[in-house]
């Protein structure tokens, strides 16, 4: 869904439940400023499937008897992640994907016929497709990413899968970042290095992969006074659509990709993986 | 709610899910066929409530794992339950009314604010109220049911607390019959008997609180042709809204009352009960 308007990303379209109506969760922590429902039940509407998909708040604590209790729900058919719950949710799968394995995370599960549940992990991919619907060739150009947690490390895979022709990582957590170089160096070796800091002026792309930026309040990422004039600094936060990062980014003169166009990219892979037709 | 037209009964009308969405959950095996989405999203929807009800297919062998997570659920505040899951139910609240404990069933369960869960079983009230709405005055009258299950256990309790005269149950399985009248007497001493067949020659009312109806092919409950001239026959069954007992009793001249009363009266106590305003 690459050509939707806002309008239809905002639309509260919701078919009607029935008995029969099949479900779909998204769980997080907190939930509420998640659009999951809004854009899978217009997909659902659009599609014609008697099909919903709600929001499920559950604790870390409670989160492995949620989804327990979910899984053995026969009406359901899947279910979605966001922070905190991606890595719990790789655990709890009966089979990862390679972007699960190497990220360590999952966004997305779903019911095989035979019962068992798979996962798999569309935050890199949409980012990519994103980042390509908006005009921006990956192959061969150096991209950073701040950021090692289960959404930065999605794009990583699938950055080196775009075949980027270097990445560099950053992560506060250096435990956290040199377990990721390790899973990435397994499948693509030698691609990617991680830094002490981001590196910010030899990227063609900086990536922030952090949830800095969701509180009003929050420290910029990095500072993009420090990326050199021409390059594009894009961002995962969906919300407030343009983030202070990107606003100070634009004004430095910057290109910028903000982080709805992640979550407007997974549509389409959503629904090919619930198998939705 | 007894002024409802089928109209408004039948109205798929579903409000629109955010992340901020309350959930209410109806579970029951099989659960295609129940009636409290339409209901209680409508409803959700009259009172401006930003909450959904969705239907819960849970078989009896994974339903106490489904309630417990469902009961880690957040923003799930309620659930309904129906065949075959209200006895188990009520085993799995914190809290018991009088009625659930009597009855041996529930039907409804809510989060209260310390976070337990509270039974409650609103069938035998609503079939009570949607008698009363309907003009059929109970106090002194005699009534039978057939039927000591969830449904007819619930309707024998609101019956003896309505102040009917005399009370006549009957159930094939003797045991559970036996149960139900111990369970009565300690409440209301001598009220009741069991018969071995449903009394019809004496009873002012007739009810069928058993599932049969539901399918075309089921036989009758009872025969109507014993039910004196000018009594009235009540059925529990909802679907179709005027079974083959009901037919047959009214070709017969009697009074029939349908189960979608007891329904449409209930949408009141699950007001009250959820604390929807």
């Amino acid at each position: 869904m690459t050509s939707s308007g806002p309008e239809e990303r905002g639309a509260s379209i919701t078919p009607p439940i029935s008995g029969a109506t099949r479900l779909y969760a998204v769980l997080g922590d907190p939930v509420a400023q998640v659009r999951a429902p809004a854009l899978l039940n217009a997909l659902f509407g659009r599609l014609g499937r008697d099909a919903v998909l709600v929001p499920v708040l559950a604790t870390p604590d409670d989160f492995t008897d949620v989804v327990g209790g979910l899984k053995r729900v026969g009406n359901l058919d899947g279910m979605l992640f966001t922070v905190p719950h991606k890595a719990a949710a790789a655990r709890l799968a009966d089979r990862r994907s390679t972007v699960v394995t190497v990220a360590g995370g999952a966004n997305a599960m779903r019911r095989e016929p035979d019962g068992s549940w798979s996962a798999e992990n569309f935050d890199g991919a949409g980012f990519v497709r994103g980042l390509a619907a908006a005009g921006h060739v990956l192959r061969g150009r150096r991209v950073t990413v701040s950021g090692a947690g289960g959404a930065g490390s999605s794009i990583a895979v699938a950055l080196l899968d775009a075949g980027v022709g270097g990445l560099s990582l950053y992560d506060p957590d250096a435990e956290r970042l040199a377990a990721l170089l390790k899973r990435l160096d397994e499948h693509w070796p030698g691609r990617s290095v991680g830094t002490e800091a981001p590196e910010l002026e030899l990227a063609d792309i900086v990536v922030n992969a952090t949830p800095l930026g969701m509180r009003p309040d929050d420290p910029l990422p990095f500072d993009p006074a420090r990326v050199p004039p021409g390059r594009v600094v894009a961002d995962i936060v969906m919300k407030p659509r343009l983030t202070r990062l990107l606003k100070r980014s634009a004004s430095l003169g910057l290109t910028v990709h903000p982080g709805i166009h992640m979550l407007d990219a997974q549509l389409d892979s959503y629904r090919h993986f619930f198998r939705l037709g």
